[in-house]
């Protein structure tokens, strides 16, 4: 019931590893699908093996709200409730709690709000998120922090970086599950002194972490920001463990973390999109709603191993489930977004096993020149 | 390319055959999925499959609205749009416009409408449906009839019954494609005599349709009514083809039917009552939804060998994902409705084909003691 994980190559900052967990091995660069409410929206969970999905990520606020982690425990864990047996990182429910602006109070104790569900009162704290976290029964237990506005600066911005690694010392004295671990949160906001702050003494209160995850980011702030601060917080980070960047992303999103060096990622983009019949295709996203797709014989991309492209079913019948809201139209959308992004993973972790790195990176720009191959750079609109 | 039907056995007065198709064989009784707009809701084609599904229907009305029947013919006709290489029966769309009241107008030519989706005008005739199924590539093709309203009588369900013959013949004047069949309708509303006369010019007017209809039933009549007009129908059409019962339905609807000597039948029930948890189970439905699954470890039915219950996905996940709205709450429902109806088909085919269909139907009436074995008698409330 032990955590590890081995590095088998570097290639340029791109890394390939393996982390294991209890519940099988991660191989990384590895997108996560999310499960926010103990299901990956309108995917079979036998269907998310199928396309090679292995560690997903469910979420603890919403869980918490319903149907409630006391439940979720009785019947088995997660990995029971939901009928997923591989492993399972659950959020620590703060971006959510902080996402509710006018609904919650913060205090050094914890977060005070309102249920969106049916207004009641509800707090959470770093030891209540711990207690919820291990009920849930999730493998990776993500620490409780505060993630702040992309705008907030100054004393402001120090406070808040100074209580995340205080709620994370707190996160440190609730004793989890054999099976479980936690991953403390880089914060700092955009101020690269406190990156660097944070990630330094995070890497001394939890020395032995089994990962590291860089919050904050992609959280409204130009993409060059994103990136220039993610760099800064990685530089002080352990190369022998697994790095998780939360909530990204896109295809390109994905190429430029792992050229920074991180390892895991999640995103509600692949399943959110496709539920609006937006689909990732080379060259970028297309939205299969547009009249142009109408009578497009072409599945959603040619050569794509996805269930929806392989088997057939065409832009045209696609757009037409979506045009009348029929459920399958989302359901193969999301399979193709999710495989899209595991496939692209699959390849990276080829071409940097293979020390092809470069090469691969620069072709993978070359078919999406929508985008810069430096996120520094701004984009071509 | 053509149709037959081999009738294997008969026992009382189940029936147990093959309906033989261009796209493959359909064992016989069989209950067929209903995909509306050209996907059973909520529910993947090789998923269909697996669940031992072989007919499916869809729905000219809605097809020919939304995406129009030229688009699917020159994407290569319904079986290659929707991604079903089985067999497809297509109704012919009379059902939804009669169902319009309001909005239509029926003359001897055909039926006015307003089109649902943006209120332009329309109209349906015998020729056109045809046309429309043509198009479409089902195998099946329904004939274009007026479906009459329960508690039509007299001159006015004579006229009605008469115009459907009629239209019966104008139906027949159109020529379909070689892997094509045409199944003619027998009204008659809720009168005997006239479903007498209705059966027996239907067979004059088409003595070799490869299978035949009753339509008109299961449409608000109380349930002894249904079956008396069912039994008349049955006296009168030939025993070496298929016989169709359309819009049925429930467990006990599809065990009375072919009791009476039914083949085929088709239904929304299993996938709509699903997306409102509604699913069933020997001894009467369940709804998911309701406080008392909240926390029932148990699957939806123990032994089902359908995906969501084999897998072990309980009634408590799947209260959860119906109260939170997920995706999968219908899509675990769906498949399991779905295969119990194909599931108690199976056993039906087996148990008149040991000739034990007395002792099988008698034990079904025993764990369904919500129902009585006789639908002339008066369900217990």
């Amino acid at each position: 019931m032990t955590f590890s994980y081995q590095l088998h190559r570097t290639d340029q900052r791109a890394r390939r590893g393996t982390f294991h967990t209890p519940r099988g091995a991660v191989e990384t660069p590895c997108f996560m699908p999310v499960g926010t409410r103990a299901t990956v929206k309108g995917v079979f969970p036998r269907d998310l093996k199928e396309m090679g999905a292995t560690m997903v990520l469910a979420n603890t606020f919403h869980l918490h709200l319903r149907p409630g982690e006391e439940l979720i425990e009785r019947l088995g864990e997660l990995h029971q409730f939901m009928q997923y047996d591989g492993p399972i990182l659950t959020d620590s429910g703060g971006f959510q709690v902080f996402s509710l602006s006018d609904l919650r109070k913060i205090s050094e104790d914890g977060v005070a709000f309102r249920s969106p569900v049916d207004g009641s009162p509800c707090f959470i704290s770093p030891e209540i998120s711990m207690k919820i976290q291990r009920a849930l029964g999730s493998n990776v237990v993500m620490a409780f922090d505060e993630c702040p506005n992309h705008e907030m600066t100054g004393t402001e911005l120090r406070a808040s970086t100074d209580m995340t690694l205080r709620w994370l010392e707190r996160c440190l004295s609730v004793v989890l599950k054999p099976h479980q671990t936690i991953f403390p949160i880089v914060q700092g906001g955009m101020d690269g002194n406190l990156r660097i702050d944070s990630a330094q003494r995070t890497v001394q209160l939890v020395p032995h972490a089994a990962g590291f995850a860089v919050g904050g980011l992609a959280v409204g702030e130009s993409r060059d920001v994103t990136y220039k601060m993610l760099e800064i917080s990685l530089g002080e980070l352990p190369t022998d463990r697994p790095r998780y960047m939360m909530g990204v992303g896109t295809p390109e999103d994905l190429v430029w973390a792992v050229d920074h060096g991180i390892d895991l990622f999640d995103c509600v983009l692949p399943t959110r999109n496709a539920r609006n019949a937006r689909v990732f295709a080379p060259g970028g996203a297309l939205n299969l709603r547009n009249a142009v797709h109408k009578e497009d014989a072409a599945p959603i991309m040619e050569g794509c191993d996805c269930h929806a492209c392989a088997t057939g079913f065409s832009r045209s019948y696609i757009h037409h489930l979506h045009k009348t809201k029929e459920m399958l139209g989302g359901m193969l959308c999301s399979i193709h977004n999710l495989r899209y992004l595991i496939r692209l993973c699959e390849q990276m972790r080829e071409s940097i096993q293979a020390g092809t790195w470069e090469e691969w990176r620069t072709k993978f720009f070359q078919t999406n020149p929508h985008v810069p191959a430096d996120p520094k750079v701004p984009a071509i609109e």
